[in-house]
This record gives C-alpha cells, structure tokens and sequence, in this order.
C-alpha cells in the first residue's frame, strides 16, 4: 500500500481553514514574543527519526505477545511501512536495520526501494542477545564480555558483519547493545568482563569505516538481572574514550535507574563531545518501550532543552546525534504508535526552541530561579501542535497524519494486502 | 529418572562424620542459649514449599530464551521432576499446577503418581494473560477486568474450571494472577476496571468449595506498564474483604515497588488474619524472579521473622499461608536453581525461629534499638546449615542435596531420556 | 502590608488588550468543540487551594536553611501573607494551622483578621514529631505508636487540644500525620505499633464534633528511615475504615516509593468514599516538597483527571476533599513559590475539565488506546493560561499575580517592615 | 572518660571460655578448607576504619531532632570518645575531621592527644553546604559551582583552609563533598555549573600537598532535589581523570539511586585505578545513614568481595582506599552505633576474605552460575564472629565491645561528666 500525494493534498484543503486559524494566531503570538517563526518551523521540518525495523510490528512480553495484523513480513514491507509513516508526517525518513533479521538480498534493490520513499538508511544494530537456528556457539553467558575466546570472536565477527551490510546500504554509524551481564552475583567477574568487552569492541572498532560512528549503548538490567556490563553512561563513556573519537555514548530513555536525571547525562555528554545517538521511548518502570511522550513529557521536553542548547553551541564539539525511535507496541498500532511518538519528540523539540535562551541564562545567573522556571513553563505550556502541522503542510505532509492514517483505513488495506496472522520477522 | 533411597543413604554415611561434628558443636551451642533443638529440627523438617509445574523448564525474557536439556515434556515428567527434589531435600512435596498447560488427562492415574512421590497438589493457578490457540476471544485488553461481558464471561468460566481440575487432583486453593491493566494512561477507567474484576471474582468466588481459599495476588506492573488493576496489597485486601472468608491476599516478593518494606506488609496482613499464600524468588530490580536468597537474604530473614511472630501467636486468625516458589530460571538448571532457592527459604526461617521472642520484646518495649539489632542479628548471623542438614537427615533426604544431584548426573541422564531440545509445556 | 484592590484593577487594565486577544481566541475554539466556557470558568475560579502555615518561610534541610527575609512571625503576619496572595489571585481563600507553631491567643481576632482577608480555617494539624520545650515525654520513639501508654496519651490529649483550636476558629478537619515507626529492623513490633496507634486514633475520634473529619497521612519513610507505621494508602484505609465514617485517608504527593500510580490511588478512594484531602507538592526522588508542577505536570493532571471524574459522578459518596499545599520553600521567595502552586495546580485542573469524558468513555470501552491517549492529551497540550486569567479577571484577581507581585515590591516591602532576618514561627 | 587496659583485660577473661570454644571450633573448620588462619586474623586486626567528628553526637532530619547525653563539646571530647571506641576494638584508631566544626585551637597540642589514644588524622573534610554565621557571601545557590565568581572563590579559599589544617595535624587527603546542584529545573546552567566546578576544583587541587590525595565524592540528590553538580561515580570519575593523579572518587553506600548495582561501581573505579575511599552507612530508600548493615548485609559483602579482589590484584594501580564511617545517628547512642558499624564492617571483610577466588575463578570461567553462588554464600554463611573477638583478643581489644560498653556504664559516665543538654558541634 501506498499513499498517493493527492490523497494528502486533499486532506489538507479539508483542514486548512481551521489550521490557518490556529497557526495565524500563533505565529503573531510568537512574532510578538520576537520569535523567528520561518526559522522555527525550518527547524522543524528538518528533524528526521529514524523508525526500527523492529518496531513495525506488535512487540510483546516474557508473558506472551497479543499479534495485530498485516504486520510486514519482510524486510521491502518494512520500508513501505515506513514509507507510509514518512509520506503522511515527512518527518521518519530514515530507517534502523537489526542484523540478522534484516539482512538484504540485494543490496542495490533495498537502497533504490527505500529511495523511493525518500528514506534513508540509518545506524545498523547487531544482535548477540539471542541464539539464531544455525549458530554455532551460543550467547547464553554472553557475546563480547564471554569467558570464552571462540565465542567473542563469533560475536566480534558478526558485529562486523553488521558494518559490512551497512556499508552497502549508506548507513554512518553501527550500534552495539549489549545484553552481557549476570543474573547472580558472583557469576561474572566484573573486571574481566569489561575488560573482554573493551578488547571485542577494539577488534570491532578497528573494522570501522573512518566515516563511521560506533554508538555504545547502556543499560542497567534486563534481560540480566544482577549486573550488565555496560550497566551506565559512566561505563559507555569510559569505553567510548578508551576507544577513540569514532566511539559515542548513545542514549536510550528507558535504559535508566528510577529517578535519574536523564537531561544532566545528555548535557554532559554534548559538553564532552560524546553524545552520539538517541532512542526515544517513554516509561514509567523499567524498559517499559511505550510511547514517547505518553508518560513524562516534560522530562522529555527538559531533555530536547538540553538537546538544543548543545546543538546551538557554536563551540560544541558534538556532532548532531543520530535520532531513533526504540519502542514495543503490545497495545496499539505500530503504526499509530509511531506517528504519536514522532508527534511527541517533536512537540518537545518545538517547545525547546520556544525557550528565551537569553533571558534564561540571566535568570540562571542571578539565580532567580522562580524567574527561570517561568522562562521554560511559558514554552512548555505553549501549545506549539499548530507550528508541528504548518511544518508538515510546507513539506508537503498531512496536517493530521494519524487522522488521515484513519481515514484511509490504511490497516485495514495492510491487513487484506498481508493477511491476519502475519508475524514480523524478528518478533 | 528416580532417586533411590540407598543413594541417599550411601550419601549420607560418607558426609556424615563431618556433619555430626558440625551439627553436635551448634546443637550444644543453642542448648546453652536455651533452645529446644529437637523442636527446632522438627519445625524445620516440616515446612514444605510447593513447586510451580512452570518453574521446571528454563525460563526467558521478552529478549530470548536459551533452553538447557531435559526439560519435562508433559506434566508427568513434571512430577518426576519434583520427586527428584523431594527425594534430595524432603521439603518439595507440594506442586503447583497451572490451567491450561498442565491438564490432567487422568486424575487418578496422575494423583497416583504424585502420591507415589509423596507429593500433593497445592494451589491451583488459572491463565488469563495469554491467549491459547483455540480460545474464542482475546485477552489482549484484559479479562476479568475486560470492559466486554462476553470476555470476562470466558475468563471466568475458565477460572472456575481450573477449579475443577484442582478438585479433582485434592487441592484446596486457586490462585488467581492478573495481568490485567493498561500500559498507557486513560487506556482503561480505572473504577470500571476494578468493578468488573470484583463483580468477575464474585462468580468465581460463588463457585469456590467451602474448604477451598481463593488466593489474590497483586502487581505494580509488567506485562502492563502503566497500571495494574491490582496494584498493590491495599487493593488486594480490599477485594478478598469484599469477597469474604475464604478470599486472601497472596504475596509474591517480586512484585513491589523499589524500597517497599514488604516484611510488614506481612506483618500487616497476618494481624488482619488475610495473608494467603507466598510467592517466593528473589529480585534487583523488578520482578526478575531469581533464586530465592540470592539478591537480599536479609530482607527474607526479616520477613520470615514476621511470619514466625504471626504463626506463632496463640491469638492470630490466620491460617497457615500456603508456601510455593515463583522463579525463572533463565541461566541456572531449574532444578539446581529450586534445591538452593529451598535451602535459602529454610535458613531463614531457621533463623527466624532463633530470635528470642521474649528478650526481643523486652528491647522492644524499652526501645532498646541497638539490643533489638543485636538479638536479630545474633539470630541472622548463626550459621544455622547444620540443623538444615540435620533435619534433611532425620526426614531420610541427602544431607547436601546439590552435591548429590550432580554426583548422581541428574541432569546428564535426563537429558539422555528426554533429549537436548526438550521443552516444558508451558514455556 | 496589604494589596489593595486599585492595584489590582490599574494592572489588569494594562494587561487586558493581551489578555482579550487570547482569551476570546481560545474560547472561540473551545465553544467550536462543544465546550461551556462560562461553566468551565466558573469551576476554575470556584477552586480554593489552602496554603498551611508553615509554608510561608524559607524551609529547610538536614543539612541547613538559607532564609530569605521578611518572614512572618507570627500566626496574624502569616494570615496576612495569604491575604496577598488571595488578594492577587483569589484562590487561596484558607489557612491550615499547625499546633504548637500557631496557637491563637485570642480566637475571636484571628477570625476576624482572616475574615478580613476573604480567609477561612481549613483542616488544622498536630504535631508529634518533635519536642516542644517543656513537653513532660518526648516523642523520639513514637507518640500514638509509642511502646508507653504515657506517651500515648500525651500525645492523643495534643490531638483533641488541636481539635479545640480548630473549632474555635471554625475548621472541619483535623491532619494527623504520623512520623511513629522505626529506623531499622526488630527496633518496633510491627502489629503492635499498628494497634497502638489504631487505638490511640479511636481516643481521638471520640472527640471528634460530629461535623468533622479525621484526615489520615501515610507515608513510607523520614524521619523514620526503615519503617512508618501508617505506610501506604492501603494501612491509612484500613485505619480508616476501621475508625467510622468520618474518618478518611489524605493523599501527599510526595508520600509515596519510586514509581507509584497515585493516580490509580486517587480514584481507588474516591470509589470507597475515603479521599478525605490532598496535600499538593512536586519531587523526584523522596518527599521533595518542590513547587507543585515543577517535576512531573503531566502526573499532576493525571491526578486531576481522576478528581474530576470522581467528583462529577453523580453515585459518588465520597465528600470533596480538602485541597492543600504542602510544600517547603528552601531556594525560592515562599510567596512567590506558593503562586506557582496554585497556578499549576488549577492548570491542571482546567485541563482534566477539558477532557471529552463521553468520547473517552467510548475509546476506552473499544480499547481503542490511540484515541485514549489522543483525547487527553488533546486537553494536556490545550494552552488553558487564557483561561485561569480570565477566571481571576472576573473574581478581581490579578491577570498575572507573580508580575503584580513582582512590581509591587512585595518581598521589599515585608522585609522593610519585619526586618531580614526573621524567622517563621515552627521553622 | 578512659577505659583502662585492666577492664578490658577482666572482661576478656571472663568470657575467654566461650570464646576459646568458638574460636577454635571455627579454627579447626577453615584450617581444614586450606585457610591460613592466622593471615586472615592479622588481616581482619590490622583494618582500620576512621570515625568521623561529626558521627559522635546525636543525628537530625528535617523535622527535628533529639538529643541524647553526654555528646561531647569540643574537638577534644571527641577524641577522647573516639578513644573509647579504639580501646574496646582497636579497630576505630583515626578520625575524620570536618572544618569549620572542628578547627583545631592548638594543632600541637591536638595531635598529641589524639596520639595518646593511638588515634591518626584520616581525611579532613570541607564545609560549604552551609553558611557560618560571620560568612561573607552566601552559599545558598551554591560554592564551587556558583554563578558568581567571588562565591567560588571564598569556597575555594575555605578549601586550601582545610589542607592547611589537615597538613599540621599529619592527614594525608581531603575530601570534597559538594551539595551543589538545583532545586528545580532550568535553575542551573548544567554545563556551566560543571565548568566552574570544575575550576574550582582544579584551583583546589593545584595547593594539595604533592602526598596528598583529593577525594571527591558524588551525590544524586539531597540537600538538591533536581539535580547534583556530581551526581554519580561518572560524573566524579570525570573530573578526577581531567584533575590529575591525585585526584579519585570516593563511594558513600548512600548516595545512589534505587537498586544501584554499587559493587559493580567499586570494582570498575579499582579497576581504573581511582576508587580513592569509602563511606560505610546503610539505607532503605535514600541517603539514610543508618548504621552499616542493618538493611543490607548481603550488598555490603559483595562489595567487600570487589575490595578484596581489587586489593589483592598484584597488578593493582589503585592505592589502598580510605575508609570511614558516615552515618547519622538518630535514634541510637551513637557510640553504640559505631561499634555495631564496625562490627558489621569487619564481618564483611572477613566473608569476603573467606571466599575460595581459585574456586570461584573456574567456576565463573565455566558460567556454572549455581557452583559460583555456593561459593560465595558459603563464605557468606559462615559464623565469623569468633574470627573478630580472636581479631579483637590478640589486639588487646575487648571480646565483646558493646557488651563492655554497657558494664561498663560509658554512656551514664559521659553524661555525668558532660551534661545531659550537650550538643556536639556541628549539629
């Protein structure tokens, strides 16, 4: 299925004098306020998310997986799916492939496939969390952190097996998540198995394409449940220096003890030049992979604060991170869940760039700090969903791309297309 | 496979020089300090901890799950299984079965078998949380709670099912775990969802038999990651208040926020004689469902001091609570990982049992805080594994239960009758 | 000092060009939705938030206190202080006392200064967790838990003198909250603490006027670190159910572990009729006591969502709960802090007023989470602030009460007449 | 007060009985297994831990605080109390001093008492979490990371201070605990607020005497409760690496968010060289400070097993950590409080010593998870208190500390000689 140019172009007619209304009022709200408002929505605009491969379809718990339908059974339905994502809000041009269960047939075909939506190919991800039906050694205890030299080096060679897919598909960067870690104490030697996974990401580091990034992941627990080796920003930065300068720290909301405070970390790791990427997700518990925004939007809204005002440093040595969506859809429409979760990092973003930078480090400086909350409340109470839909309006998508999802009955078309039972592959 | 009682024996005489001197040295030790060992033993003899038929294969998470061999391939197997433990230990004589995996083809034929291991069947436990091949309607959003009658109809004819299997096999209690919930906030009304569950626990409940309790656990979260109809221990005493005598709270240790003082939530509901049953496993994190002891042996000791104080009061209306392990075993042998999780749940009742209740009073009364610690403490720090030996001794089990299961290749030689890739029903 | 209503009104006139233009903006768009402006209004400036005594100076920590200036020092300064700030914003229209701090020497004149402010006496609260000077026994181990009968009674003929003060003034409710319980384990016997103070709260009630309510806290730690007696909503309810009708539990934001669905916890009490009031705060890791709003908004609507729908059930038996603040002001002016509160506060609540209820009672019965979800954030994401001004605007109350009391000087002025080193009585 | 070597001696005899029985009992057992028991005695003798000046009087929360007897008034009566404890377990010989608490009148004269009671000069410690009274600039929003450049340079000059008073009296570090950080978000510039303390420190840093170390501690939130200038060991880790060699984290068991995987932290700052001390307490849910051990004996070991490892790793960089105690002493004689911190402390290093690292290398090399936790529990499980009364016996220290303690009436003795209404300064 494919969503035809003229079926967003008739939408919009439909919706744009309440849209103009809205945005009109806005936009002089804004100018008044000394806003830039082209700017502001060329920003917008601007920002890409990248869609997971693996998240096209119903993710699911240890206690078992609820499957919708028309889910995409191959790797060519998981582009088109994006391509529906990306023509409604043109904002998820860009697409994250998990290896091995993305592998391309041929190469050229995927990338002129995907070009035809306009996407492109984003960082790649490996998989040592799992045994695959042909593998040779299992992951059991681990992959790069494995007591066992023979099974880091099946792991090391299929992380650069990974890069290697990349490289034929555009992709800049590779992403290593690891699961290693323990379920009990005393079952790992700490030190030995940070020290097996510095030397694995070496070898691996040294296969990097000098264009590359090598984005490191952290996590505190799961599917360990007593220590992971790289259990915390502090552990990833740590590796990422002794690494080099093609090695980053990437951030994944959810991957966080309760209560952290998840904005400082970002703020330190623009300061030091290592923040490499972003997994949006939302979360109440643990990894919980909900939608983003749905749960703390504020924190979200504190974090893209951060976020810009590390990307507007003229002196940061940062590079833009790579942005991703990292979520489980048990509930909701893939689909659907994506669309809301681009619409929340977006509203963030919006709200971000609405902050009175100025003004507020004023505030900050004379520590009136009653001041500098009314500073950043007055753009976070903003409600910036008119700026969002003009943004999309001028890059030719839908001013309300979940309700023309609907409206289309695209999942219904899906469902005929694919059938009802169809399983991700992946999941 | 079976045990024989000459292993056991032979076992025994060759440890048994060592563990005379071990136990003799305690034994006058705690007679000094004017206990009644022979009492002691005694107590510590009888406490049976019920297997769940689901704890016997490897466990996983959401991310993979990587099988050991010789897993039980139907529920006889299962019992099999627990006759190995109850042969070693002589403190697993209960199982626990759950509806749909384990149903009995022939009660008798499977009471029978059960008997000859001198195993009983505790608390039955129903399956609302996933949905079986043949089942009409889904649970995806929820069952007893579901906001569809037809839905909680078919949850609740399945639940009074599951008494039925339990009836037949002698049980005399029926656990019911929901999942129920919402991962997102305003996906459910919380006040229609807790009504229907109450108005679906009353059917149950209206076809329970007179002798039968009905055990109520509760869940903060997981596999709903925004809310769980039953929260919490407060909404679960609620409910089973409101359903009447025969309903109670069971307490699963995993399933609490981070920092709750569980132990007097036990406290709590034993004084309100409603304390049903016990869920035991050990936790970091969530519900990580580890082996019982291995993360936080002292909170378990400090819990069992609290059901020792309530089983022993002459005046308590509470019935003994039903004893029964929760865990996964994701790296461990399952039956390996269930003989240390029953050793850890019988030292610290041993050690609870040594607290001295009246001169702990005393300190109590006084607020003697520092001589209260020191009369706990005294009692946690006592290395009670000889009496734990001792009364495995007396009962005919193997005083080191673990050493004899891998003398005797247990697992080797059920991997040769059932094969590598076996896996549990269920899992 | 006091602020007279021709401030107030030259003010408004400077802002109300502003103020029209987006008033009448957003009321256009919520009347095109089928929204009562003028109700909605109505029940946004009908809101009265108490503010408590002690919140009118600098708080503080274990750790020290900074004072700003110009603190109350006595109860007629701090009525005066809660004049302002219902003079600028005509919502905070009730004091809480806290006995000892704020003894009235004289009854009549008291009242009859807060009459003069639009003021009135909401719930007044005892103290227990601290040692007055010539108090006969202490409190360090308990007062209605304590292990002593004397303490025990000390401590309930504070409560029923509290009481007495309260009905003099003309108050409905009396607050106990508990510090009793324990900093490390065996120190206090579970069952027996609760039983003290179950009795101890039985003394009190009897004393209760027959028009009054018993509010009950809970709260799982500080100042007791390993325990608390009254630890959670489900020991409050239970205490509560247990004392008779006018007994309730009142809910802390701040009371609670890491990751609580209070939200759930409201509506579960609302449901039984036992939400008997709230104490308004922000955190992020313990009881924070921060500016209401200023950590996690979004939860604070959730909450408001419940209110609201528990409020406007027609069935409900539970009585409106008394709403309050309770926060400690260690960085910003008190004042100032306080109208943050109430602002956010009444944010939230116009917000939660905004939900389609009807079309979220359709979407959750479908289970149809997407639209859930895009029915209350719709209301979230709505910029209300229009709304709140407008709502003041017609009560007399200033448009914007922090820029009015940032221009009229009020923190000089109060330190020119009280002096800069003051210090609020209680702190 | 002094407590004579002919006490201690009349008190050893007389239990010396019950305690040959133990001790040799458990001699023979660990001799049996292959340990050198005499190392491991002279091991567990010959560790020191360091009181603090500040842990010796009675302990507060926000609310309040209660007072005991007979705290002492000065720097001397410190000492002397310090004395106390060193005379009954010879394992308390070095204090940690806090400026401005504790300045020193006469440093002569204070090092040659302190010497009379065989007690050294651990690390002193700076103050700028409060204001003094005759304080020229506030800390208030902060000292080393202020806005204000003079702030920070009054703070860094108080510093360079307390190296000078810790130089005359033979310390050998100073420990930087900052408080600074934000209440609320937006209040502070997070990359600001490191840059300058990051200066700061480095201004510090460059007056440390060339055998000197800086230790820097971190936080993650109180007397803040937003965010913490050096919230966790990476942010520490940081600035140590970027100050230079002798700069190094030190750990507080209390300053982590919930369910922190802290031996892990430990074993990685070895690992690289920079753990540089520690702070013992125990806690439930935050910075509790409640005396080492009593909530969570199991963690404390673990992390005592990372020491050990670390430690005896020939190919080592990390020196030999500080160690003290920090806790708060609330409801117990803090005397009392200290010799169970002590006890508890020794406890976990003598199982941690007893654990079989050649046993438990191989069986982590082989993941047999099951055989590794036996091995660490059985050290666990192991009664070594005779091991510390021997310990205690061969130092010439008392066999049962707190026992002689209350024979000897300390406490009443103090109060006689000090008063009932002392309170210790700094409290």
């Amino acid at each position: 299925m494919k969503i035809e140019k003229n079926q967003v172009e008739q939408h919009n007619q439909q919706h744009s004098k309440q849209h103009e209304r809205n945005f009109l009022f806005l936009a002089e709200t804004l100018t008044n306020q000394g806003v830039d408002v082209g700017s502001l929505l060329q920003k917008i605009g601007n920002l890409q998310i990248a869609i997971p491969s693996w998240a096209l379809g119903t993710g699911g718990t240890r206690f078992g997986r609820f499957s919708g339908g028309g889910e995409p059974r191959n790797l060519e339905e998981k582009i088109s799916d994006i391509g529906l994502l990306h023509a409604l809000n043109r904002s998820s041009g860009a697409i994250s492939l998990h290896i091995p269960w993305d592998i391309p047939q041929d190469a050229e075909a995927t990338k002129s496939l995907a070009s035809s939506y306009d996407i492109i190919f984003d960082a790649v991800n490996s998989n040592t969390f799992q045994d695959q039906k042909d593998q040779k050694l299992s992951y059991k205890f681990g992959s790069l952190a494995h007591t066992h030299k023979d099974v880091r080096q099946q792991a090391i060679e299929h992380n650069i097996e990974v890069i290697k897919y990349g490289q034929m598909l555009g992709s800049k960067a590779t992403t290593v998540w690891l699961s290693d870690g323990s379920c009990f104490p005393a079952q790992q030697n700490f030190r030995k198995a940070f020290q097996n996974t510095y030397e694995s990401l070496q070898s691996i580091y040294s296969h990097l394409p000098h264009d590359w990034k090598m984005l490191i992941e952290y996590k505190p627990y799961e599917p360990n449940f007593y220590s992971t080796v790289i259990q915390d920003w502090g552990t990833s930065f740590l590796l990422a220096n002794k690494l080099g300068k093609q090695a980053f720290t990437l951030v994944d909301l959810g991957h966080h003890l309760p209560n952290t405070n998840i904005e400082q970390i970002v703020a330190t790791l623009m300061m030091e030049g290592k923040l490499g990427g972003f997994h949006f997700n939302d979360s109440k518990y643990g990894d919980d992979d909900l939608t983003v925004g749905s749960i703390k939007p504020y924190q979200l809204f504190l974090i893209f604060s951060e976020l810009v005002e590390g990307m507007e440093d003229k002196n940061s040595k940062n590079p833009i991170p790579a942005w991703m969506i990292d979520a489980s859809h048990n509930v909701k429409d893939p689909l659907e869940d994506l669309l809301q979760s681009v619409e929340a990092i977006k509203i963030a973003y919006a709200q971000a760039l609405l902050i009175d930078r100025k003004e507020l480090a004023d505030a900050q400086h004379n520590n009136d700090t009653v001041k500098a909350q009314e500073i950043v409340q007055n753009a976070y109470r903003t409600d910036v969903r008119p700026l969002l839909a003009e943004a999309r309006r001028r890059n030719k998508a839908a001013l309300m791309p979940l309700t023309l999802f609907r409206e289309l009955k695209v999942r219904e078309k899906l469902v005929d297309e694919r059938g009802k039972l169809t399983i991700a592959t992946g999941l």
